[in-house]
């Protein structure tokens, strides 16, 4: 392994011993954002040779069910992934992984762009199931890595215009940089429809499709009021089991409400963005640490500052 | 005029004079299920004759915009509506409406399938935006009009199997006459887990489509419970402004949550339906009253007894 | 092996050897639509259990490329293929094949009914292809096995009208019991624009979709000349490698032209209306030999004789 | 009026007095690609004002069908177009036109940016059509007009690699200043199959859509070989009324053929994209006239020197 980066997910995991449903019974190996080097194939691997750097994608199904026929294998019941109980995660030196999983990183991709490429798919995922496409105007609720990455897709699947909010002005900022058209700051006592004419406001029309990155049940209102009727809310940030929203507002405009579940069929296509030069996702690193201060690492990301870090696993290559 | 039908919502406005944001300010006619005799025609109208018997489709777009432009019509804001404050509907002897949402019955259809093409509508817009399609298993909760229509358009757009819900055995008996396959008959006391896994145990498996009709919220909790991963819930039944469900289950499994107002682009197929004889929606109408007695047919819908009762607004012929 | 149908590509490579690039090199067993019984199971399944009866999904992906991922696992370049060269098929008394591509069969489905989900699957997947939904008008183009299957998912799917052609009298009276909405005889006199103004004046209208099921380039151009502005020409039928067409009027009209390969994602659907009872195939089997009549069946298949001849592999038990 | 581009189309009429079925039996005013400033009013029109900018959406459907209904009233059949016979277009002094098919134009947008929204059109449609979007890789036949905005489209919606072809070395060194990320320059001489084996060498991977802009047979059958297994190639170019392609190849490989007919829905995401800056039409226009020396200007067009001629209708101004 040569690059992982921590989500805040293994921070869950490694403070709480449980995400919901999952729950730590042993320990686990963290990580699940990560890119290496092929060092042995098993005899029936045809399209990867000893050396090449692949990313990795984290979810293998494990059975060929129906949601995996189907082209929809991130559903499958019984799939491994990466650092959630009871499948251990790839946060170290050397991993073993279904190779049809493992994609190859072309020479101009670094590790930390294949590392990368996992936050990214959340994004890819979210953008495929709100239907961005050219022209769309698009709001994303949260300015984290996850509202971020959807930015920089939304934008690169043509939308003409991103609003991003968050609480914090730095998050706003650095979203502004990434190519934002505009950033709305907000306080928790904004009432959810006064967000949304504010998001109006600020477009010239409501936006066709929000990619709520919170999970705050507030965030989710302001979400679907601010949604163009016949629009599509997607929901990527999780909250508390139960929310409170305006449904009959979202039914009767036709503003659908999508759940994403991580991802599935979008490494190809992220490789090939990423390679063109049409994605940047490097200024998302912010911080750096050698396996060995893992720890450290650990603290960063729980203390929330800067957006990624990336912890390096060979100890003879730490570039990016 | 010749059949009209009574709408539960004709009867709100009747009893409160408003629905939601739709206030009564003046008097208005009533009725917006409904089918008559051409008796009169616009000079630029080319595809009706004076004496056709035609269904009118009440929704009319005042202006040419976008959503009119992307075939989605319903949700455009200007929209007139038969009954619908300030539109007065066509409970009359005479009514004059836009003759491109005038469409022609074939000889072998009744008036009063005309006007039923209506709440059938309702169905065919939910169907259609639950994806339901040969071999999809189906929930519908609620066995009133739409449950009912519901229920039919799923089996006629290849459903393999649907079981409905309701309060009442008697609704249920006559949604198993119609074609169910499975009824379940609820309490109030039934837990939404519950009821989702005696849904699931029916079936053999959870459905992939969810036809929400009651708009109670414990039903929309069911309904999310219940749709396989992947799946749809489609909310027809519409209660209070929020409603409090488990979004996080619906997100994680990918269970979209889509509304539907009313319906676009369904009389065409729906006359094309009714007239092949794959789709009998007669057995929906249990009372009929001559046009002076408007009141008592009121009241009987008011008092909630049958299906659907008809207004017979041509003096000369009340036959169906 | 219980019941195997003979497939007129079975008689293709038994008289010449080849199927296009398909060259047989070496003595192949022919047979692809086929159910059986479960005598042994991999320690890996957990499915099925011995004794279960099965229909068999003939194509199994080898690799787990993009089109596996994406859910068209039938386009994949390196798929295992029952009776396609150089994969054996399973006309045989005993026969291993990945249990992920079995499929338990109700109690109330024969093997026959097993074996004849796959020409069904052909239909289903050229229905689902053409779009064929609620309302649909549809054109089939030629009787034979996959025309009638064409037909019967078409009208489970709710299309209200569906028109079939061929030469043969004998098959169109068997379409017609099948119930086909109009039959129309052709001769190979008549020119294509001609015959697709005849099948609009019989539909009333001109079909949304067509299903062609002849390969004749003649067919091919009616069916482009008879589909509806808007509207899908879905291919079955293969002929000539390269065919002139009226690809103007086509494009101009945005009528699609998609081809079908085979099949995926079908079994599940399949089982699943026939045990319902929306579907009934068994009318589609005219002749049944046991296996060691095998020439006799093959040489009826190639006289063209009756819809769809069954071979008996199971000594004991030579029931449907 | 102001600026009034000159289409392929309109030298043909000029030429040949016909294209297809289209015949002029009249004079007739050409010009359809056209922007222009707001002189009078109708006494209904809400979302205009005198002074406006606007671009001209040239096709007007006159009937509210079925066409329009659904969101496609592109293929109405009796549908009003500039400079279809027997419909006068719009390159005068002035003009009237349907209030609901004028577009305001921003005031980052010049009027010849407005006016190269109608071939821009063209190519949102063709590729909305073939379903390019994030990581699409892209093959665009003839470097034309259409074949440019093609490609400018498919990048903006996302496509991470585009190869175009052409005759001429010329318009594929303007292609390349565009963003192609490669150029193929082809002859006369080169077989389908070669071509389509240089552009999968090209890019590394055969296209997953091809745009065919050229209406030539033999392109044609290249973009069948070209385009991967389970793509799409959408004919936007015009040729002979029969054609002869590879229709097995198409059809067994699931390549779908798709033609457009002009566009609908796309001038106000044009703008959007526009105005946003994330598409740049500018560098197309190439030659400007006064509209006193339309006869030059339909001469430059007709010798094929450079890309738009732009006709300047304002005597006042004949700026951009």
């Amino acid at each position: 392994m040569h690059s992982v980066g921590i989500c805040g997910s293994d921070v869950h995991y490694w403070q709480n011993g449980r995400i919901g449903d999952f729950v730590l019974r042993k320990p686990m190996v963290l990580g699940h954002e990560a890119a290496g080097t092929v060092v042995k194939l098993g005899s029936a691997v045809k399209h990867l040779q000893i050396g090449d750097r692949v990313a990795i994608e984290p979810g293998v199904p494990r059975d060929v069910d129906e949601f995996f026929k189907n082209g929809r294998y991130n559903l499958s019941p019984s799939i491994f992934f990466c650092a959630t109980p009871p499948d251990d995660g790839n946060l170290s030196r050397y991993y073993t992984h279904n190779a049809n999983f493992c994609y190859k990183l072309p020479d101009n991709l670094t590790f930390e762009e294949g590392a990368l490429i996992e936050p990214l798919s959340v994004g890819i995922h979210a953008c495929r199931r709100a239907g961005v496409t050219l022209g769309s105007v698009v709001l994303v609720c949260g300015a984290g890595t996850i509202g971020l990455v959807s930015l920089l897709v939304a934008k690169a699947m043509g939308a003409s215009k991103v609003v991003i909010t968050d609480l914090s002005q730095e998050r706003l900022s650095l979203a502004k940089q990434l190519g934002a058209d505009f950033i709305l700051t907000i306080t928790k006592e904004d009432s959810p429809q006064t967000l949304a004419k504010s998001v109006s406001d600020l477009l010239g029309t409501p936006p066709g499709m929000t990619i709520e990155c919170t999970g705050v049940e507030s965030s989710i209102q302001t979400a679907i009021y601010a949604t163009q009727s016949g629009g599509v809310v997607v929901l990527v940030g999780l909250g508390k089991e139960m929310a409170t929203i305006p449904l009959v507002n979202a039914a009767v405009r036709e503003v659908d409400i999508r759940g994403v579940f991580r991802y599935c069929n979008t490494w190809p296509m992220a490789i090939a963005m990423l390679s063109s030069g049409k994605l940047n996702v490097k200024p998302l690193v912010t911080h750096r640490f050698p396996l060995e201060q893992a720890l450290q690492a650990f603290e960063t990301t729980k203390q929330g500052s800067g957006i990624k870090v990336m912890l390096k696993c060979d100890k003879n290559d730490q570039n990016p």
